[in-house]
């Protein structure tokens, strides 16, 4: 079958063999999605080799351990436990220290015409969400997941810095999800705001932020995976406030120290999040995903299709098998 | 009256005016401690020109808003309020952003004969803590602060990083306070580790502590004030743990950011603490501060006694106007 493999320092489109199901659950892949994650490990910073991608809906083909489950559209967590540990008992593979994480640590990921997945990890899709979104469901897990990590009272007021689509998704989700009294996303391009200003959150050009001398924020979400996003959600966020961490860009970041001490600032990273509140959020059409969509490539051009991915202003790009 | 000053980036003992007390308090200073925020201050980092110091204890000599503290032995806080923002209101003025702080922002010191302050920041202290432990309120209910910032329930496994008098005040303030199963201090000297692990501390050379390869940790305190101090606190603290930064030094910290966001740490700033549960351990004399006094020098040598509190090995060193 076809897969986008990163393998000794190369990014190629190749023939590999079927994915041995080895009584994990085999997915034919129908869409998947290019996450700036993907673009990290084919700049070789995360030391993993195989197929890429971890975005993906597609339709079981088996699953020795949940039969039920084949001919089902399904969407997958990523996170594959060893069942065993106390966090995997208590249904929270996420942090397994033993854990694979599909087309990221040790499995070969979702850009390919089949990958392999526990059946535990997979989550049917309702009908009423189609391919083209259902895609975005473990991101926009992901954007839900701020809120396991960062408390959003009634009234509090929340900035998101940076209009990709992870800052999009998060914008989109916390205004959804919370009840917050503000939730403000602050990037660089009028047309990317605009998606999420349609959706009630309060929009800032980057270059109006100083002018308009917003108030400290009791959250501020860095989604926009440069340094100077996070030294700019530094200056934003009120004394104990709570400053999320969300891009896992690598390399080293800088940060006066003092100022975390002294205003007992709390910096969080999150990462993963559960797939049912996106799913709903995906059913209930309460987050618009279709407007992040800027290009579909076939698999077969996934190189094309990675390159597109990286050019600032290009949002989702999807690869279809 | 004499008093330690630090301005125009030169540190001098000098004579000025007794402090005009404008309605709040007078109190003269019996004992004052130096703390490495004083160091900070003297290196000229933090802005501050006055009397420094912020550790004391003294004897009230006029309190005219509270007429019975007069001739009562009182601690401070060390945080003036304005009185009014929501947060004064609610009686935490530690992060009121009108406030002023005694010897550090807009406000005169303790390293003097006399000193003011409001004189609801005043508490009595109990006659059975003397002096010598009493000048030991602000930096261990400082300590104490730390359970106010991160969530340390019955059976967790504590690491504090760093055997200077910060470390080893918030070590023992984390034994006698809280259910944690282990609290361990790490640090590069055997005496100072010692008067921790009288107090029911495990303790860690740095040395041992690749060979012992302790299980990672739900909370670590960074109390070194090092920048590597940060890096060996990121690399003990367990997926979704907490790391607590205590030290105020200043300059930037570097970090990898991708590990703080795939491995959802929490890293949050800590600062001051309540004074009343510290005087309530100085009083069942729960934590040995004793054992932390270096030297005690006269306010007339406090050019001296800055040089000695900054030499490696020195722990508390006291100033007796």
């Amino acid at each position: 079958m076809k897969a986008l493999r990163y393998e000794d320092g190369r990014l190629r489109v190749g023939e590999v063999a079927e994915p041995h199901a080895d009584g994990e659950a085999v997915v034919r892949v129908t869409l998947s999605g290019i996450c700036n994650t993907d673009l990290e490990i084919a700049r070789g910073y995360a030391g993993f080799q195989g197929t890429i991608g971890h975005e993906f809906v597609g339709v079981v083909e088996s699953a020795p351990a949940a039969p039920d489950l084949v001919g089902r559209r399904v969407v997958g967590e990523i996170n594959a436990g060893c069942g065993r540990c106390e966090l995997c008992r208590a249904g929270d593979p996420r942090h397994c220290p033993g854990r694979t994480v599909l087309g990221i640590v040790g499995r070969d990921g979702a850009h390919a015409e089949r990958l392999r997945l526990p059946a535990v990890n997979l989550t049917p899709v309702p009908d009423e969400i189609e391919d083209e979104r259902a895609v975005f469901t473990e991101p926009l897990a992901a954007a839900c997941g701020i809120t396991e990590r960062a408390k959003i009272g009634e009234g509090a007021r929340v900035a998101v810095i940076g209009d990709g689509k992870l800052g999009l998704l998060c914008a989109q989700a916390l205004r959804a999800t919370t009840a917050a009294r503000a939730v403000v996303l602050i990037g660089k391009h009028r047309g990317k705001l605009d998606i999420a200003r349609r959706r009630g959150v309060e929009t800032f050009l980057l270059d109006q932020l100083s002018d308009a001398k917003p108030p400290a924020f009791d959250v501020v979400v860095e989604a926009s995976g440069a340094p100077s996003g996070f030294d700019l959600a530094l200056s934003l966020v009120r004394p104990r406030g709570t400053l999320v961490l969300k891009s896992t860009f690598h390399g080293e970041t800088r940060f006066d120290s003092a100022r975390v001490v002294v205003q007992e600032i709390s910096v969080v990273g999150s990462r993963c999040g559960r797939f049912r509140p996106a799913l709903e959020l995906l059913r209930a059409r309460a987050v618009d995903v279709e407007s992040l969509v800027s290009e579909t490539h076939p698999l077969s051009d996934g190189l094309r299709a990675m390159e597109r991915a990286a050019v600032p202003g290009v949002l989702k790009v999807l690869l279809r098998p």
